[in-house]
């Protein structure tokens, strides 16, 4: 798979599997970041944020807009939808840039507003 | 000018010589989003923009970490590093997209967390 490949087959694994199936494209020396907060390593890194975040919003659905590659990187701009169980459907906008190895990722970052994700969710930051 | 050139030509300008100067890499019918608000347009809509920022932070001096290209389109990941005039220096993660029509930008859009600009400028919001 190229590295564009790796990202979309993460996406939809992420999508219509949930976390668990997408951890299969989640290098053991991945570093994930969103932006706002502090990096995590490795599949369980990945895991305990994602479940983290779909405890407050529910499962995401994640429609990526645009994705260039370059060489091993893919950045994409994205719209993250969530449904959170205790309030209304929101699309959080997001700029992921990742890093590819083989059939894995190795680097994934996250530029968001935490705003904007606490104004989604109803919740005060 | 490649996309990719035009996107570092403005760049270049607005660290080199301010805004007034990056405002000729800028389209007419450009449309300017920071994601956290709604979009401006123009030149007369980035100067703006540009400049009220900079009232509070200082003039931005960007530095650009990854960048990538696929047709029109140009993504990067930067430290956009300001130097308020009544606090401490900071970097503020950002990715970008821009699209890009002859030597010019009619797309761009910054991702970004406004708490974490907040908190570099000292300002609650």
């Amino acid at each position: 798979m190229t590295p564009e490949e790796v990202v979309n087959a993460f996406v939809k694994a992420l999508n219509e599997e949930g976390v668990g199936a997408s951890l299969r494209y989640i290098a053991e020396d991945c570093v994930y970041q969103n932006m706002p907060f502090p990096p995590v390593h490795g599949p369980a890194g990945v895991r305990d944020t994602l479940e983290g975040f779909f405890t407050v919003t529910g499962p995401v659905r994640i429609e990526t807009l645009k994705q260039a590659a370059a060489g091993d990187y893919v950045f994409n701009e994205r719209l993250d939808h969530f449904a959170p169980p205790s309030g209304k459907p929101f699309p959080l906008p997001v700029a992921g840039a990742f890093k590819v190895r083989g059939d894995q990722i190795t680097e994934w970052r996250d530029y968001f507003c935490m705003r904007q994700f606490a104004e989604g969710t109803g919740l005060a930051i």
